[in-house]
């Protein structure tokens, strides 16, 4: 049976918050857990060993961006994801839903599936949640994402309604397909398929889609899309909630593409389990560190002659060895180890955040150091990078 | 007495090939030795902490470029190069010679100095031999080289001798200016002064320039410069082995620029002990990687569905852990990676054919082993990058 290798158990909870175990053929990952992305196979400016080191479980990869480059047919060919990137841990790829909605001039949807062009080329493509699968199943990532309907954050009701019931007929599809190949096309490789609960900023129809999705299948767990894409903060939250309310609590829920710290703390409360975004390495490669204190733009004169490492509460590799005046010199001089320190900073600033909340999960204390957390994040006016 | 901590032991010679070690205040260094270039205080993409795994025991760093970006009395402020750059073993700094006389449009030189103008902002500067001592002092290497007139490798016999006694004439003024600063600005630092011994490819000003040079002082080592910017190849090494004829044997000689991995083996066949070259880390961000058959450029289509490592003797981090496969896709997408590994498996196939070659002359087997080496290296036409 598919996805028999998947288990979750749920160590501790406090209100919402949880701390629990998500098992995969590729290890475990302790959740609360951020994983960073490697969009093309390589999470941006970083070695597969740093993030071992610090303590990554599972990173994320885009079926998108790996189908145009350097084919997922090759990757297959290669022995997948794991080995063509020298990854032997837990690997989710998300289905390009996000990608191809982004290209919002190349691309025209339609019930079937959607007709768009390649970024790189212009070529023509169409994906389907059929072909989807076929790829998500050649990259061979442990949970692989269905393919949906994205909409923008503020879509109105009608349009968000049209695209959640799409996106939860394609599940079905992606559902049959998958069982296809599993029957037609056996690999050595268990993977599971995420749904995706959509609905926008609408209450209703982010009950109606839980509700549909949950019904539909013995799912090993849950994604949460259509967030954070320019809806406010507080309705983000305020789906979050009702989403929690909705969703079988023996099952992680992943939401998708968030991102900030403090969102992460935010989200956790809520009783979310995964997370990815590529903030902390695209922010790290602009020169832009998470602190304790808030954010900070290392590239500013005032860190000059600083000799604080970039967080002083940071025991991340470029902490322990470097100051605030040396990385700004590498990011002054446009130096590759300046993206390198940074990204690599960044990302471990949310996967100890994540191990953080657990601790504090299993603690019974995560309602008053998420509360000091955020007050102390948000002291400091946030300077953009 | 400044220069103290430096000693050099022969430990074995097989005819003019030597293995021997090199103390400085900041560690030993076996050689022959390759030194990667950490131009503005940082080897291109790589990380100290690779240099240090690979077995790098020393590398260098720009005089010039360091001036101008961060500027060298900041980093006197902040402790000297090693602290600044997180490197605590062996620096030596090159003078800005190479750089001033590279920037031929932009300098006058008369017998005071050096005029030329910022390659980053176009603001006007002056470097005299004593400017250059003040700032080498500031930087705070283990081994300092001497303010130098450089000229093209073609220069003809009269261009050739005014630089080179020119260079003379400087070491003479680093020599009284470093006494000064001494004396007058201790700090708590012993460095040494390498005398560059010039003449172009003219063989009796070499021959001269070491003579003179060898009786000025009881230095404890000696740079060879001009070498490597535009000669044939021949006339290189015939340089090489007049200048090893003129030179004390108990002292470490090093060849400033040089280079590609058969000019070190070349190199060392005359007598050279150090080395330094950017094109490992140059070429690596350009895709052109070295291997025992020759040069190969990764982004080469016949890599695609290569799962081989870049080079299949050696042992670095990239050939370990990555196929052709996987780090061609990195170049094609350009991936941060991708220059990474390449960087990465360059400097440690030259420290590494360095360290090889130290075996061989301890085991007297350098002459054959050398020969072998370099017909198998020119047996696959080199690919240029």
């Amino acid at each position: 049976m598919p996805g028999r290798e998947f288990t979750f158990v749920v160590d501790a909870v406090e209100e919402h918050a949880r701390a629990g175990t998500f098992s995969t053929p590729h290890g475990v990952v302790d959740t609360p857990a951020f994983m960073a992305v490697g969009t093309l196979a390589t999470v941006k400016a970083l070695d597969p060993a740093e993030l071992e080191a610090m303590g990554a479980a599972m990173i994320l990869a885009n079926a998108y961006h790996l189908h145009l480059r350097p084919g997922d047919a090759l990757i297959r060919d290669l022995g997948g994801l794991h080995a063509f990137m020298g990854w032997p841990h837990p690997i989710l790829t998300d289905s390009g839903g996000f990608q191809v909605f982004s290209l919002a001039s190349l691309r025209t949807v339609d019930e079937n599936g959607v007709d768009f062009r390649s970024h790189i080329d212009g070529s023509s493509r169409r994906f389907t949640p059929e072909s989807v699968m076929q790829i998500e199943r050649n990259l061979g990532a442990d949970v692989i994402m269905q393919f949906d309907h994205v909409i923008p954050g503020q879509s109105d009701y009608h349009t968000a309604r049209d695209a959640s019931e799409r996106s939860i007929r394609w599940l079905q599809r992606c559902t049959r397909e998958l069982a296809r190949l599993e029957r037609d096309d056996p690999l050595d490789r268990d993977q599971t398929l995420f749904p995706i609960v959509q609905g926008g900023i609408h209450e209703q129809l982010r009950q109606e889609a839980a509700r549909a999705i949950v019904e539909s299948g013995d799912w090993r767990g849950f994604g949460v899309g259509g967030l954070s894409v320019g809806e406010a903060k507080p309705e983000m939250y305020r789906m979050l909630e009702v989403v929690n309310d909705a969703l079988p609590t023996d099952r992680p829920r992943y939401l998708m593409g968030v991102g900030f710290p403090e969102d992460l703390v935010e989200g956790v409360k809520r009783g979310i389990d995964l997370f990815d975004c590529v903030a902390p390495t695209r922010m790290g490669r602009n020169g832009a560190a998470f602190t304790v204190d808030g954010r900070i733009n290392i590239k500013r004169a005032e860190y000059r002659i600083d000799t604080r490492p970039l967080d002083e509460e940071c025991d991340c590799a470029a902490c322990r060895r470097f100051t605030r005046a040396y990385i700004r010199h590498l990011f002054v001089a446009d130096e590759i180890l300046g993206h390198r320190l940074l990204s690599l900073h960044n990302v471990h600033f949310l996967v100890r955040l994540m191990r953080l909340a657990r601790e504090h999960i299993a603690a019974k204390t995560f309602g008053g150091w998420s509360r000091d957390w955020l007050a102390r994040y948000h002291s400091r006016p946030t300077i953009s990078a």
